[in-house]
């Protein structure tokens, strides 16, 4: 498992009447884990916001392996894959204990505020990829 | 019935996993049944929005009677049960046919860019009330 | 504020183009608090609803005194106001620290697997009004 | 554009406080559109679910374009662009007129009750892909 994650439980608002996690709902842990990754490397995104500078998402691939359950309690890792001039790629799991339930890859575009693409500010790409 | 009302089916994303609607739900099936409400009377909330004219929620009341399950067709009333100068409550039921799943009364305020409370402009009055 | 709560960051899902949290998803974050009461004082939701014992929303009251924004740290508290032979009210706030943005009433209904209420297990009553 | 599509406007619970639908709703929006496909073409999902049939989502690519807003009328497409024996690729965009907002590849596996993948269901397979 990746050295960064959350731990989750698993409410009914999560779930739909297949018994299981809804699958777009996973797409909000992932982005959870996302935020928590980037408050623990120093990155505020909400000033970067008030700056101009945002992340939006350009491409999501997502495997779902196997499913969650209400009340589980699941982890949810994130890490830096890729690092380009204005993108960069998250890899990231959902785990249940040992058990991996989800693969994605995440792509996030830094644009500014008519969502052009903009360079992603040296200071952010040095603390994004700093070893923990 | 009330004249008002949309039709909607019921989705894997509105369900969870008791295999019913989540709770939750049914009141962003409340919010699209209101907002088809005001565009029928001719009520542009987007461009009174642009304005600085906002109406958010100040109170929901809500009754569950039965639940609406995956693949249902429901119908989503809305009418208007109060006007008062600064604030309006909606009347709503979301029912399956004859039968009624969901009572609510839903209060919003008129308000401005930073949330205070103004009066509803006397146009909007006028066709949030109008006859059909 | 009650004794029992839990703290909650608000993400961009919780949010809506109103800048604030959607009115609905206020509700995600009172059924998690419940959950937690729950779990802390004991009572397994997920095996009482393997016994086909199984608490339902009957009615939410809810009023929104100001709104939370992305990034904000809020409080949920939980605590039981009221309780009958097979029902019972949560009494619930949401705080910012100091501010109340959101108080809300939820009745629980006990029922069986066809949805038809039925007493709340005396062992269940004990433990959800146990002092902490 | 492909020739299924439904129309859908978007509400104040698709969107997020970056003014847009929040990355993961759209996947409810894909839903819809892919449920409205089987009904269209005659497939029953609900049965085939109370036969002990179900497709479930093992994987999604979804690029994002551009954004869709408050307010806009889309266009949500499906088509089918692979079957296997026991998995199938659901084509979808979502477009605002003119304007390709989204493009998603969806993988469908068909598994019984303990989500085991089993073949598709001839009859089943036969409706999916046949013309209009």
């Amino acid at each position: 498992m990746d050295k960064f994650f959350i731990e989750k439980r698993i409410y009914y608002h999560d779930t739909d009447c297949g018994g299981v996690v809804y699958y777009a709902n996973y797409l909000k842990h992932l982005e959870e884990a996302r935020t928590e990754y980037c408050i623990k490397k120093g990155i505020d995104l909400k000033q970067l916001g008030k700056d101009g500078i945002y992340f939006v998402v350009a491409r999501v691939e997502i495997d779902y392996k196997a499913s969650a359950r209400y009340g589980d309690i699941v982890q949810v890792t994130a890490s830096i894959s890729d690092v380009k001039r204005s993108s960069l790629k998250f890899y990231q799991q959902i785990l249940r204990g040992p058990s991996i339930l989800i693969r994605a890859y995440t792509t996030w575009v830094c644009v500014d505020g008519n969502f052009r693409p903009i360079s992603i500010p040296h200071e952010v790409k040095k603390l994004l990829t700093a070893e923990s």
